[in-house]
């Protein structure tokens, strides 16, 4: 059971939790680290399949490429979007990789657990949705420590494939990268840069059924 | 900033989180029901789109036929299981929809935030692992509040699309069993019952490269 304090600090972690883009080189404590893991791998999973690894990557070399290649899908995004729009995107800091002392490779593996993976067989992607509650706890976690954390999600899966020696059949759900900051944003980042706006709760609830707004 | 006690609460929260099958009908306050959803709707997304909606079920009519689809499920993955484990597979209980006062359906629409949504351009299924990483917030919440909540994952999407008039290009992600228990598990229903075994952490990390265990 959980005292008033302890869910305090649950919704307070759930709350202040942020996508972060820039960070400190001050280096992570392996014992942090590990926590930080832990609790990703304390993730739900389908069928209990934990089908998850994380690629620690501390090497600037590797970092420089994953860099470029999120740069690379940056620019090509950017010609999607048109005039004023435009520039707000390539103003947007959207990647804070070479800066930030680590960043986690987590990936997903549909093939453990064998073929027929209990739940699985209905819903196939299940899987990388275990692997993003995972991710999820591993986000609270380096919150809770006083980390900040981004994920990042430009680049082509066949360039971090490329880039990590990761096999054609494995998931690169998710480059995150983690480090101290000294901007730690109370609100996203792109509420603030008046990109999109936090949406009423009252309006994405509905009753028994789609579209129904009336409790019955 | 997290003092000890915090970070303490919120690992706790993150390691006794279970996939719970038996409820008791005792009822859900409100206030704690709009306590999960606000945890759910303070998830991250790609792009801040929010893909995510809320469907709150409660008609004992609806969940007899979401009961009824998933079991349907159940009987016809029953088939891919041979000899002992299609016994020890029928045994599972695999859902509790008709005993918990309440099933939340989680979906997710991929059309919101328009055609071009940040960061989703590169990775279409990120509306998808957003709406995973919500999941998990309302998961943990519920586990803070004294509550069970369980993921049925057995089911045709589009008998629940039927069943909750969902638009055909909304993606149910999710039936989320919510309610009291008295047997709330401290390991997984599927380590307890021998079905599988939680892996070591340490054989699921890589350093700079896939299937590099070497630290550098």
């Amino acid at each position: 059971m959980f005292n008033q304090n302890e869910k305090d600090a649950i919704y307070k972690v759930i709350e202040n939790r942020r996508d972060v883009r820039s960070f400190l080189s001050k280096p992570i404590p392996e014992s942090v680290l590990q926590r930080i893991l832990e609790a990703g791998h304390h993730g739900p999973s389908v069928g209990f399949m934990q089908p998850w690894n994380f690629i620690i990557i501390t090497s600037d070399k590797i970092k420089e490429r994953l860099a470029w290649a999120t740069d690379k899908e940056r620019r090509a995004l950017a010609i999607h979007y048109e005039n004023e729009r435009q520039q707000k995107f390539l103003n947007l800091k959207i990647e804070g990789i070479k800066e930030a002392p680590i960043t986690i490779c987590v990936t997903c593996d549909p093939t453990r657990g064998g073929s027929h993976v209990l739940g699985r067989n209905s819903i196939p992607e299940t899987d990388v949705l275990s692997t993003a509650c995972a991710i999820q706890n591993m986000w609270l976690a380096s919150c809770a420590e006083g980390l900040a954390m981004g994920w990042v999600s430009f680049y082509k899966k066949n360039d971090v494939r490329d880039i990590l020696d990761i096999p054609p059949h494995i998931d690169p759900i998710a480059l995150m990268s983690l480090g101290y900051t000294d901007q730690y944003p109370d609100k996203p980042i792109l509420e603030s840069s008046g990109w999109e706006k936090r949406r009423a709760l009252e309006n994405l609830i509905y009753y028994n059924r789609w579209d129904n707004q009336t409790k019955e």
